[in-house]
Formats: C-alpha cells, structure tokens, sequence
C-alpha cells in the first residue's frame, strides 16, 4: 500500500528453514526508515510441514501488519548442495505464496545485486552489509542477529535500486 | 477424514513447477479403489510466485472436495542441480504447506520405496509403475499422463505399506 505521502513499504526477506530473516523499511521520498526487523525461527525437529507452516503465517501476519507494497526476496541458492537447495526452497517457497496470495508486488534480486546496491561491492563481508544498514537506516547499531540484517539489506536493495511500483 | 466403513482416502501428490501429479486412491479393508487423478500444470512464463500460487490453490481445492486422511508426498530429489532443486522445493513447500493448514496426516516416501511398494522392485521403469497403478487399481488403462500416475502410486504406496492412521 502507498502512503498519500508517496511513501512505499517494502518487506525484505531472507528466507531459510531455521531462520527467516526480514526487515520493513518505508522509503520516503527523501528518507529510508526501518520500520521492524527480525527473524523467523523454527526448530530442527518440527516436520519440515510445520516449519512451513510457521513461516507461512509468520509472513502472513508481518504482511497484514503493514501491508507492504513490495515483496524483496533473494533470488539464487549459492550453494552446491542439491538437498540444501530443497530444503531452502520449501521456506522460500511459503514466503513467496504468502506475498501472492496478499496480491503483494514480488521483486528478487541476487545476493550480489543486494550487496552492491547496499555496500557498493558485490563482495562486501556479513559486517560490511550491517555496517551499511546501520548507516543508510541511521540506527545506533546493526540490527541483530545477521538475518535480520540481511532481510533489512534486500528491503533496503529494493528502496535503492528497484523500480518503484505506482 | 475415516469414513464409517473404515475407508481411509489418500493423497498422493508428486510435486513440481511445471506439472506435479496426483492420484486420490480410497484404501478399504479389501479394496483399493482410484477417486481421482490428474495433473496440476503451470505455464513456465509465468512468474514464480504465480505457479506456486496456482499449485497450492489447486492442491487446497483437491483437499476441500476429497477431505483426505493422508497426503502421501515423494520424499527426496535425485538430481545433481541445486538450481533444480530449489525450484522444486518451492512447488514441495507448496503442496505440503496446504496440507499442513487442513490438517492432514503427512507421508513422506523415497522414490524407490515408492517403486518398491507398487512394483515391487526400487529400480523399476515409468511403464512398470503404470503397469501395476493399473492392475492394483483394476483400471482399464494405466493413468495417464506420467506424472498422473505417479501421482497415484504415491497414494498407493502409503496404502501399501503406510501406517494407517487410527
């Protein structure tokens, strides 16, 4: 939803099975504001269902809470791993279903384009891109644990570089 | 949902992006009985968030009509291709999420336990498993397309050999 003032709320997302990171920025025209930052945790001996399902409604409820505009999520799977990439998949899945169903704008950007948009450097380290958050959002410190810095990172992506939907 | 007979409906779903199968087999005492069967397609331009949309709401009405008391899912991925793999993991997340939200009991088997239990060899061919879908169920011809029937041999699988709930 847009604000009369032309404010866009963005939700970033970093899914995972055991930890979703997200952020809520609202981009202004001249200003970045972080809104709510966190992570999505689910326990390693839940059926993987239920972790899906909670991560499903964690998303859900974050989306009815601030009906966001746009949906940022990472778009590729770094690793080699072809049964990590599944599993990573799943919750991916059930984050981009919860943006769907809201009828939510989806964008994806890659963990380079993030890195860039936000540090300037595709090779930027974990504390590079929390070090930046910090300062684009004007924060006393990084959000914290990493996820949450990283869900903020791909809202802020989308704020700096994407096409701002109408 | 247990009918008062005793008959137990199962459903059996081998997910994808592009087209996941699935077969509604009724297990009674004696009989094993095909409901239903088909294939859930959607179309590779559209963007990713809209085919896992389109699965999941396709997979929510299949278990409205039939109230199943299992959804019997393929268990792991044999390719090599992370990139594969998490894009089928997204359709997976899909199905099993909107099993998890109706509060279904959820069975996962290997390929090869599947083909065990409805062939009676792990190693056996896409005819071989359309061949005993069709004699199991005493059907005129083996479900069709492929991925129909695999469908259905997931479903079978858990009546063959799944525990069946109380």
């Amino acid at each position: 939803m847009k604000a009369p003032d032309g404010t866009v709320i963005v939700l970033g997302v970093d899914p995972g099975t055991a930890r979703t990171g997200y952020g809520v920025v609202a981009s202004g025209r001249r200003t970045l504001s972080l809104l709510e930052c966190g992570v999505v945790r689910t326990g390693p001996r839940r059926p993987l269902a239920d972790r899906i399902r909670h991560i499903f409604e964690a998303m859900q409820s974050i989306i009815d809470r601030f009906e966001p505009c746009v949906l940022s999520v990472e778009k590729v799977f770094q690793g080699k791993n072809p049964q990590s990439a599944l599993t990573l998949g799943h919750a991916r899945g059930a984050v981009l279903l919860a943006g769907a169903l809201a009828g939510v704008q989806i964008a994806e950007y890659s963990p380079t384009a993030i890195k860039s948009a936000v540090v300037g450097t595709g090779r930027a380290t974990k504390e590079q891109v929390g070090f930046m958050v910090k300062t684009h959002l004007r924060l006393v410190s990084a959000p914290a644990p990493d996820d949450a810095a990283d869900g903020v990172a791909v809202a802020l992506c989308h704020c700096l570089i994407g096409d701002r939907p109408g």
